[in-house]
């Protein structure tokens, strides 16, 4: 298993706020833009794994701001970096007002994902080269958010 | 606003996992278990303050263990304590083997809730009242988690 | 096959009527509620029977008041006594107007669940023991509605 | 408001099984054939109206025969009758195996749809004129299925 | 494999236009309706061919006219021809708009649908007899239509 | 209204196929696939305009392959040229088999979304400056492609 460059893996996804999407003041649900994080974390993760994987675990989350009906919300994910079978991937999100042409940003988390087989047990992947000082940074602070999420853990 | 007891917003749901649900191993996807907690996180939250409310943050997820097609999803939600505007609303997740009979931890969160209202401002809620050993333990634990939460927005 | 208690596999739900669940009245349809009715029935019989099981029929459903967007629909079911295969199960339903506190009966029902093996055959399932005074109750009328559903289907 | 036949409103509904639809065993959901026979008794009543409609009541449901993935499923609804504001509403549902060919019938049910203006507020309805052998059976019918109604609600 | 009249598998759907299928100006998404067309054609071409099938190609469509949150969408479906595997599906879409009792067209599409087995190889069909005038008239420009769909691929 | 690069409004879309979107041989369907086209132009066009968009038509589609559960769908759009309210989008589709590494093209077609004002009335948009070479071939054949809609539109 050859490493991969983190931009094999990149992606992005534009999807418009649609009225299921939101409560009563026409603001996406929370739950809505989680969901959509794991899909993009998975999909990435899938892609640079070549394998089916799931969500080990997601990091915290702050909602900045707040997503309406007619917004589009694009996400960004990309691999940061590798372990034997777990893969940390960095999602952010935007908010775009199509109609007045401005960006916020809603959120940005860290998800590890698992490469796992057919039965689900835990599979070996590439490790990831990084290439723009961007990906460099997320590279080289990933070891102290996997420390991080290890005393987390053992604090339960 | 008279303060509340926990046991008035306590709130339990059970859902059947479904194939749309899954990946092809037929295991749940992250992200669902995500956008469950958040709807029962805010429907309790609702139920406190009879007001609408928006996710303001949700504290880091560990997956556990899996769960299938054909399980039952048991989620259990309640208020720990209060803000002035904000409640902190703790979720367990338990997956249910119907056939088997077999109950299994699959995850917990601690989400923050924000009453809103109708232009998507905070308004001021009710304390709560603690009642059990539990929820005084999660109401006497909670301003350690406020000040964990501040010190990590302020590391971004 | 042992006897279980009523209280066993007795079961709660909570849920959020959204916009797509809803006429341009912003009031939900009744095949939704009808649809969550026949969920949560089946959730508690297969937490009885370890079972998958099947509808075999409804007993007939009056909406006694709309429930609206934004309002919380709660749904409470049990098994209320069972025959070879079949189990009696009555699943009450209130909505409750969050923002106003207010509760009121939206409707209830009585199905008729089966529990089937992998090939959809009709399959034993344990008898419950009522210990409440409704569960008694329910208990002690659940044949007249038996005797009741046979001669509907007769006079087809 | 002229009387309009039967026939002006009839409709017929033909829907695929699709496996969202159908539990572990690949069988339909009883949910989910209630949600779309309130559906298409729904547009049949506002064809009838011209008006918008709310589900007062279901007659019960038997399910006489399980329909699996891949099965289309054919309803077909009309208005037998009606009061002042009130419309009967007949639904019939086959299960077709299209791969061989064979039409089994599901379930039939009756409902009680009411015409409301925009506050939600009962309106009247033009009377029905039934054309052939079946619908004069269904018209002549109804008023003892009505009558029927009135005294299970005086039961509970 | 014997000729069927066209009315054999001449389809109808009736579907209400909900919250979920429409934009925020309540018009609903050409993309739906897109859906629904490729979903009735499926049907038909199913139950003419007893198989299962996959959609070969769609041709133009224009949106004449935006159909709205209330109205009712009615698409008509029959099979205007067949090749060996293949099967011509035409498909009409009109609005209702139920509380004012007018109708408008929609669109129109021919769908090329391939019966395939059940490792997606395609598999013979049987042909088809137009019985009425405009199936005749359908059944007579099939030709051409086909010509026109394989100078379409060659220009690519 | 200054002329925008085509590359501001470009869009790339992932998608997972799903076990709902796709048929008993694990094949997504056309429609569902078709829907996601319409997604991403009226994304790309609101993007492009500042504007709710209308879909006006979709040219000829062809299913050159098919996609499978477990695949992942990628989306590209970009608008190629506009009129005084229209503008054309073209739109292909990959589907990646993630798990063998390999890339399909799936289908491709062009679209003609309208900038509408909130009563629906067509608004002007801004033109478009195409920059790499395929985006220049594009914009050029776009006339003819737009010949070609008046002429089909005369023939019905
Ligand atoms: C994730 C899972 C496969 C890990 O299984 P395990 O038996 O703990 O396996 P291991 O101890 O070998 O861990 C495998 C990798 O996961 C990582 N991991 C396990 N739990 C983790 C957590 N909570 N957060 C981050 N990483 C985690 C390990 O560090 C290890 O990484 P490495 O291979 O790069 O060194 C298992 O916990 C699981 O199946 N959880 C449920 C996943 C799921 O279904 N999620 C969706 C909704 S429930
Ligand atoms: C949550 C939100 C209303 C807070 O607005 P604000 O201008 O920061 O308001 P305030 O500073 O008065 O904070 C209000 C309360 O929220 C709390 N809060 C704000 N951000 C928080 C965060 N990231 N985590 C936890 N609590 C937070 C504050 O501590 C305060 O609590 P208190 O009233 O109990 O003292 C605002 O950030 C928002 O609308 N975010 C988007 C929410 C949303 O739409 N989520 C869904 C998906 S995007
Ligand atoms: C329900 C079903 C399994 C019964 O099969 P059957 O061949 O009639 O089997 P039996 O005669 O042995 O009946 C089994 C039990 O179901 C009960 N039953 C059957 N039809 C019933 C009805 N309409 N209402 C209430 N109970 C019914 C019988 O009384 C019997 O109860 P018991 O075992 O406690 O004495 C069968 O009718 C079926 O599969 N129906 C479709 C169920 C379905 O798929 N529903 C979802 C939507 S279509
Ligand atoms: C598209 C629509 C707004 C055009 O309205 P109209 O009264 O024909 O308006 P105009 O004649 O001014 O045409 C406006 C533009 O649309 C273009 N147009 C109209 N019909 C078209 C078609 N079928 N294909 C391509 N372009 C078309 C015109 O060429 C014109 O382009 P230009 O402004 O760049 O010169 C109108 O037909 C409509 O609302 N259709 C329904 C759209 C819809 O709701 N789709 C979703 C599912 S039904």
């Amino acid at each position: 298993m050859d490493p991969l460059p983190v931009s094999y893996s990149r992606m992005t996804q534009t999807r418009l706020v649609l009225p299921p999407d939101t409560n009563h003041l026409d603001t996406i649900f929370g739950g809505k833009v989680l969901a959509y994080i794991d899909e993009i974390a998975a999909l990435t993760a899938m892609k640079h794994s070549n394998c089916a994987v799931v969500t080990a675990s997601i990091d915290s989350v702050d909602f900045l701001s707040a997503a309406k009906v007619g917004d589009a919300l694009t996400l960004e994910a990309c691999v940061t970096r590798t372990g034997r079978s777990s893969m940390e991937v960095y999602v952010k999100v935007y908010a775009d007002n199509l109609l007045q042409g401005r960006q916020k940003m809603t959120t940005e988390s860290f998800l590890t994902m698992v490469a796992v087989d057919d039965t689900g047990r835990p599979k070996p992947v590439s490790a990831v080269i990084p290439e723009t000082e961007e990906e460099q940074r997320l590279y080289d602070t990933a070891p102290s958010r996997k420390e991080h999420r290890k005393n987390r853990a053992a604090l339960r």
